[in-house]
Parts: C-alpha cells; structure tokens; sequence
C-alpha cells in the first residue's frame, strides 16, 4: 500500500504521520512496498520453485510486510526465460532462476551457477562471499541495471538416467542425451548426440526412443517424473553439474531506493535460502533415491573412469573457450574462478574428500 | 531504549504514541530492545568470534535497531564456559558457542556440534532442518528453559599437529596429543595419551615437550596460533572432527515474548550465517594452509589407514556408549542422528565424495 493511500483510506491523519517522523523510525513514514518476483520455476517445483516463494516469504515476514513479495511461477507474469528481463525493463522488481540461463547476456553467467568440473556448493559460496566472486557478478550484472545474490543450490547432481548400460567411452557414441549448456557441450565431445528438451518433454521423448538417455536435477525431482519406468540404470556423479546455485536478481536502482535495514533483509534472506535449498536437497535426494532403488528397481551405478577421465579433458576444452573469450569481463571471470578453485579444491579433495573416502570405507554404525 | 524512556525524554508525545498504534504498525508502539549476547570465543576469534560479532550486527540491522544486540567476548560478563548458564539465569538473552561444551547438561548436546566419523556440515543442516534434528534439539534445551540455532560451522577439521611422523599405529601409543572432548576418547583407544588443554596453552606446552602433538580447529585458527614453529607434520582430515557447528543460544521466553518478525530476523540471521561461517572457513583455510606450506616448510600428511580404520572402530565404540546411554533423550538424539546419517551419506559419499575423487584425480585448469 502507498502511503498516499493510507492517508486517503483514512487509516491514520497526515498530522500523525509528520509525528512519528520526528523521531526517526521509518516504519510509519515511509511507503509499503510491494515487489514482483518472477521465476522461471514451476509453481511448487520441489526445491527450487518451494525456495523462490519460501525466500519471498521470508523477505515479507522479517520486514512485517513493509516489503511484501509477490512470487509469480514461470508464465504467470512473463515466460521462464523472460525474468531477467522482465527485471531489466521493470515489470518485475525480481527474479528467481539460474544465472546460466541468461549466457545470451554474457557468457560468464555460467560460472554463478556451475561449469563442468567446477566448483561445488560451499566452494561456489567461499568464492562470492570471499574471494571476490560477488564483486565480479556484480560487475556484470550492472551492465543490465540488476544486481544478483546466490539464494540456493542443489549440491552436486545425478549424471542421468540411461536406457542401456555405460561401460565404455564407446557406448556414449551417438547416444541420444538430453543434456543443456556447458554440459551438452562436454557430452557432444565425449561422443553424445545431445538433444535439448524442457524438463516436462524429456519423459516422453524417452518412451518413444527420442532420447536413449537424460539427465535433469537429482533423485528428489528426477522421482517426481517418472524417467525410472522407462530408464532403470542411474549414473553418479554429474561430472557436469557439481553444484547448481539459483540466484535471486533485483532492480539494482529499486534495491538501493530501500531503506537499509530492507536492503539487509532482501540480502540476508538469499543468504539463509542458499542454506536452506542445499539443506532441503542434500535430505530429500537420498530419500526419494531409496524409493527409487527399493520400490522402482532402479540400479545405481558409477561412470566408468574412462568417462570421467575423457569428461575432465572435454570439460577443459569447453572452458578453456571462455578463457580465451573475446569479452574482457568473460576472460576475468574465468580466471578469478579458477585460480580460486586451485585454492580451494586442497580444502575440500585433501580434507573433506579425504574425510569422505575413509567414512565410507571404515565407518558403520 | 524503553517506551517509558522515549515518553520521557520527550521525543514523542504520548498522544502521538497511541495514534500510531492504530494503524497497527508495531514499531512505534513497541519498546526497542537490547540483548546482551555473551560468548564462548576471543573477542575477534577468526571465524568464531568473528561470526558472533557478525551474527549480532546482522539482528540489529534487519531490526532497524528495534533488537540491538551487543556482544560480550569470554570473559568480559561471565566465563567462556558460563556462557549458557548466563542465558539460563536470564543474566544475557544470548549466547554464541558449541553446544558439545555442555556435555554436564546433556550428552546429547555432542550430535549439534560435531562427533567421530559423524556428519559433515551439510549433512548436520539437513538432519537439523528437515529430518527431525532441530525438534530433538528443541526438546533437550527446553529443560533449561533456552532455544538454540545453527549458527556456523568450520567444515571438516584439520587432523592435528605431530612433532614426529605417524607411520603406523605403534607411533600413537603414548604419544601426549591435546584433543578434547569425544574426539578426545578416540584417540585414547587409539593409545594415545590425551591431555586437554585451552587454545592459548597449546604452544607452550609443544614446546615444552609436555605435548608431543596437538589438534586445535584447521589452518585459519592454528596458522596464528603459530604450532607450525614446533611441530611440521601436519596430518589430515581429522576424523574425529568431521564439522563442528556453533550455536546460538536464546532464552525461550524472551525470544517467545518478540513479536514474530523480530522472532524470524534472530532465526534467519543465524542460518545466514551458518553459510557465512562455513565460507569463511572453505576460503580462508586453504589460503592459510599454502601460507604454512610455502612460507612455513609444514608437512601436509595423511593420517595412515591404519589409523583411519582404528579410529572408526574407537568411534563407533564412544557413540555406541551414547547409544546405549541411560538418559532417554541421549538415546532418542543417537538413533535419529544414525538413522538420518544412513541416508544421507548416500548421496554425500557417493556422489558429492565421487565427484570430489573424480576431480583430483582428472580435472586441473
């Protein structure tokens, strides 16, 4: 609500409102905000779609509706791939989605949600948060009026689901996969005829021989459509997906108009939903994944290490493409990215991998 | 500053006051509130202490200051280890520590922070969030009449600092190794000598010879603590510290007597900064550790599996004391902490673990 319509409803005097300013507590004063945030999820789409409307709600109840947002599902307001737009233009005073959607902007969009063979959730985090990982999305961003804040991630995903058997390089040669971006890049050098098809296409495309194979998310959405009774063999790990971070995008002009105790909580809100998405996946996928063995007859498998060798390779050529990218802010990206994760992977291969390895081996209570 | 004391000092008239409250906005008509948050850690303790002052400037920030938060370091209002005493006699509102320090409350208070071949950071947050974790937890500080929220962790800990190689588990018999707590009764079955000693006692006794090794957090705490001058052999992962969570402590009926958008800027702030101390520690770690190696001549080692293995049977033999514990609430907190932990390794090992293992074997940018 405006505050010229509080005054005109009759909800409080204009003389009461010039009162309460005089001692500095916005509340009163100030307007009550409405904002639109559009997403380029399903409505209710288990993780990401449940974390764009929890994060809106969160937002709404830590400012007590002084900033109210409403969350709008993919094609209720604009298209899923129109959000960001519809930010830019100012139709939408939000978004939530994935930053690699938007690589017709700029092809260092990639690296805030996940590249092939990159980094993992808490690596992606200790970058932005510490490593001036932020700095440079903002920079990019700023070009389009929008500023960008990691508000969720899926950890590392499945590798997909296949109709027959991988156990050589030789069984992906013209395997029909669906699999997008930098990903569907990677498999075509392995071999791979990769297909491109929205999430709600791939079930079908699997039954009538369209796609001998498909990767989507991970076992908490991958349950929900079916590909099982089709496709019994999963593989682990996603090589191309060791972490999808969703980004929320706000009006840069629109954010910094806030108040800055609303700045703090639209911030801190995107921070706790980064948490919170991971925490819901990293419970949820082991869940569903044991229906999925114990009650569908689905067999968990592991990639060859032949594919998981000739996938580096291939992850390295389709990176090393943006390092040598023509885009100044493209080659920076991809250096402060990388020489970060040289950092960071002796943490996490050396200590947490290492911690990983010796449980699974030793420890069973 | 009370309502009384605003009416008082004449910043705003009574009347203005209750004109406010008709439109229903709280702000006005409220008292602004001051918590005194006492902790268990060094005023500016990397990560921890950091992470406290942080976590109480956030509170106070999304609150406009309605809720000021003002930190006391240990020490400066009670002890470190008075810090939940002090929620519980209501002499502060907060606290910020670990909650295994109070072990003489309940044992089961081990499982929030971090035990032997236990969970890792992410897998904690989903027990906690979405597998009845934070239910238990609710359960057991209930009888002191107090709440606690996640509100960091470290990530996997470093293994500790050895003045001598260890090659076998012959080269542990003996040996005096500070490490506290459950991690503390491992290594005792190990054969080792276990003295406990604070932080700031490490050093001197190295170098006394009264310690033959010591593990303290991970390279972002122990680098300024400065063991690297006396001992070089610096072994990983630490597996009887796989993640260790802070918490933050609140009194329940003060937190219950906020009103509820107050109630969620406290709640939220702590899981923003469950991610935020996590990061710090994921980044600042490994440019710790290549400070010690390159500047320092430290040894990174890996624990021999021997060890790894000796020390996975001590653990379940520590935890199954837990397990089979008199106190029904220690038993409760044990076989749903293993039974979450069941599933969610399988997706942490063999996907998050064998794309971590996949990574250092293959890929290099």
């Amino acid at each position: 609500m405006k505050r010229r319509d509080v005054i005109k409803k009759g909800l409080i005097g204009a003389g009461s409102v010039a009162a309460a300013t005089t001692i500095g507590t916005p509340a009163l004063a100030e307007d009550r905000i409405t904002w639109r945030m559009v997403t380029t999820w399903p409505k209710n789409f288990p993780g990401l779609g449940v974390g764009a409307q929890r994060l809106a709600d969160r937002i709404t109840a830590m400012s007590n509706g002084r900033l109210t947002v409403q969350v709008y599902a993919a094609g209720e307001l604009v298209p899923p791939l129109g959000a960001f737009d519809a930010v830019i233009e100012g139709s939408a005073e939000m978004s939530h989605g994935a930053a690699y959607y938007w690589q017709n902007k700029s092809r260092a969009t990639s690296f805030f949600t996940g590249v092939p063979y990159g980094m993992t959730s808490r690596e992606l985090a200790a970058w932005v948060r510490y490593m001036g990982g932020q700095e440079i999305w903002d920079e990019i961003y700023a070009q389009f009026g929008v500023k960008g804040f990691l508000s969720g991630d899926t950890g590392t995903q499945a590798g997909g689901w296949f109709r027959e058997e991988i156990n050589s390089l030789d069984d992906i040669q013209g395997l029909k996969f669906r699999t997008p971006g930098l990903g569907g890049q990677v498999w075509e050098k392995l071999g791979a005829s990769v297909v491109n098809l929205a999430g709600g296409e791939i079930y079908q495309a699997l039954q009538s021989g369209a796609l001998d194979a498909a990767e989507f998310v991970g076992p908490y959405n991958d349950l929900a459509l079916g590909f099982y009774q089709i496709a019994k063999n999963y593989y682990m790990p996603s090589f191309i997906e060791p972490g999808l971070a969703t980004e929320a995008v706000v009006s840069k002009s629109k954010f910094e108009a806030l108040p800055r105790d609303l700045q703090q909580i639209v911030e801190f809100a995107c921070q706790a939903e980064y948490d919170q998405v991971a925490s819901d996946f990293y419970a949820n996928d082991p869940i569903a994944l044991r229906t999925l063995v114990e009650q569908h007859g689905v067999q968990v498998k592991n990639f060859p290490e032949e594919v998981l060798q000739a996938g580096a390779e291939a992850a390295k050529e389709v990176l090393g493409e943006l390092r040598d990218s023509d885009d100044a802010l493209v080659r920076k990206t991809t250096e402060s990215y990388f020489e970060a994760l040289a950092l960071l992977r002796t943490r996490t291969e050396q200590v947490d991998g290492a911690f990983l390895t010796a449980r699974q081996k030793y420890f069973q209570m």
